[in-house]
């Protein structure tokens, strides 16, 4: 079983992360988090959501966001849009990286966007065309992947077919999201097993949720299955609205803890990420999901209390 | 890649647990603990420690708690002895399987109980031989697997060296720690691989701890490797004396959950594990650490909360 030598990982803390965090956090902190997060060798920094600031008050500086963070030459900073009017918004806020989402069940699709998996990929379309005319890489998301807060079980064949629409759509990657965390890597390598029998492994990336303590493990399990791009958000910034009080997107520093172990190349500087992670939940007022994160630093005070 | 069919726990929280948290448990809630792991399904709950009362505080009132504690007629309450004055302790509190432990690391060992690797095996001579003796089962512990906060990197070769003089010893089962959860995927299934040509797996065991975000992923790589039984903590009991305020032992509740999403039988009530997680970190006023467990039971509020 031989695993990728090089790993990419889309840092989604500022936007995945912080969309679902109570805390309101001010516009300065918010760059200062995407700029560290980039100093510490993040090749991808998700930075920010053009979507509407009533149903999603976190993103509302969004703009801001953009306009003011001093960019790092090797970094991108995609934002989220929705529809052709958070498109343009994020045009004009100066984005050049796109990212669409859709859902792989019908259930999350209405309740989430109030319309049906094929009105979403329509709605899209636009998006898409404006995108490629302007020349804007796009991303795509197709979320529940692996079960759905309101259809319960998501059939592979419903996955593939979305992720297929958003590549024939012009997106240069799909990432599939386990939104409520409750995949196991035997499924998880089933689905990715499925999904690249139309999409090749290249194109795809995983974005795990630690709802279940399950995000390192499914990690592990797709490296396996020759996946080389996983979403993370430092500090495991986030949370999941369908079991409140429980545990965000997979933690970053955990993560890239375990490819360095396995000797994958990230280019990242996990304890500049570790330190990142540690001031945002502070900033938060809320603990460091990041196990790793919590240890690096631990340790390293330790190191230092017993050095003088 | 052929998965085990079945997988056996050991629960340690009430023991590797208890022992490395800050609270002080009164032999009532210890026991009741212990009993509710038992009627959850756990077949082996570790009960107790007969060590130094000056040096493990916790572990104080062990003989209360196994005299104490209404049998499961299922389930075995192993307890650890560090010598032949802890297993007599032990005797008297009528334990009928005990556990003992080595370090793989020289600096562990000096540290940890004041003598070398060699001298720890000396000292267990005559434990091994009275438990013989009277019929009663001995499980043995190696700690530090995957390195050492004293020495660093620890070598496989130690590892099945001392896990081959405990199997010498008597022991039916060796049980790996990784002490300071240092250790990733890789490194894991080599250490396996390594250990298993000396001693077959069906008498291996892998103890995880948590400390950075790798206990799940290790008990999927150990699974891989043909491994069985795992040891784990009820709510992620426990910490991390070398990384203070780090996570301590891989939680019972993540683990179950990981095994029963492959489809491999453990005979443990996940639910009935995750409310023992719950109501046992309440009365520690501590967090609860266990991911599964917290989301388990926030899915489950609501649904109460949504149908009335």
């Amino acid at each position: 079983m031989a695993l990728p030598k090089t790993v990419k990982i889309v840092e989604v803390g500022a936007r995945d992360g912080l969309q679902n965090e109570t805390a309101e956090v001010p516009t300065a902190i918010k760059i200062r988090l995407i700029e560290r997060l980039a100093a510490a060798g993040l090749a991808v920094v998700e930075a920010g959501a053009f979507v509407s600031p009533k149903k999603v008050p976190q993103m509302a500086g969004s703009k801001e966001v953009l306009l003011g963070l001093k960019r790092h030459p090797n970094t991108a900073y995609p934002a989220l849009v929705p529809n052709i009017k958070g498109f343009e918004a994020a045009v004009e806020a100066g984005v050049t990286e796109i990212a669409v989402f859709v859902s792989a069940s019908e259930g999350f699709s209405q309740h989430n966007i109030a319309c049906s998996r094929a009105e979403s990929l329509e709605r899209l379309r636009d998006v898409s065309e404006a995108a490629a005319s302007r020349n804007i890489r796009m991303r795509g998301y197709v979320s529940c992947i692996a079960g759905c807060p309101y259809d319960g079980a998501v059939a592979p064949e419903d996955v593939a077919a979305m992720a297929e629409a958003l590549v024939a759509m012009g997106c240069y990657e799909i990432s599939l999201g386990d939104t409520i965390g409750v995949g196991t890597a035997g499924q998880i390598r089933k689905l990715i097993q499925h999904v690249s029998t139309r999409i090749p492994c290249e194109k795809l990336a995983m974005h795990f949720h630690d709802t279940y303590g399950q995000g390192v493990a499914n990690v592990l399990a797709s490296l396996e299955e020759g996946i080389c791009v996983f979403d993370s958000s430092v500090a495991g910034l986030g949370g999941c609205p369908f079991a409140p009080g429980a545990s965000g997107n997979v933690a970053t520093e955990d993560v890239v803890y375990l490819l360095h172990g396995l000797g994958i190349k990230t280019g990242i500087d996990l304890m500049a990420v570790a330190r990142t992670g540690d001031w945002i939940s502070r900033h938060l007022g809320r603990a460091n999901a990041s196990r790793a994160g919590k240890a690096l630093l631990a340790v390293k005070m330790e190191d230092n209390a017993h050095g003088g």
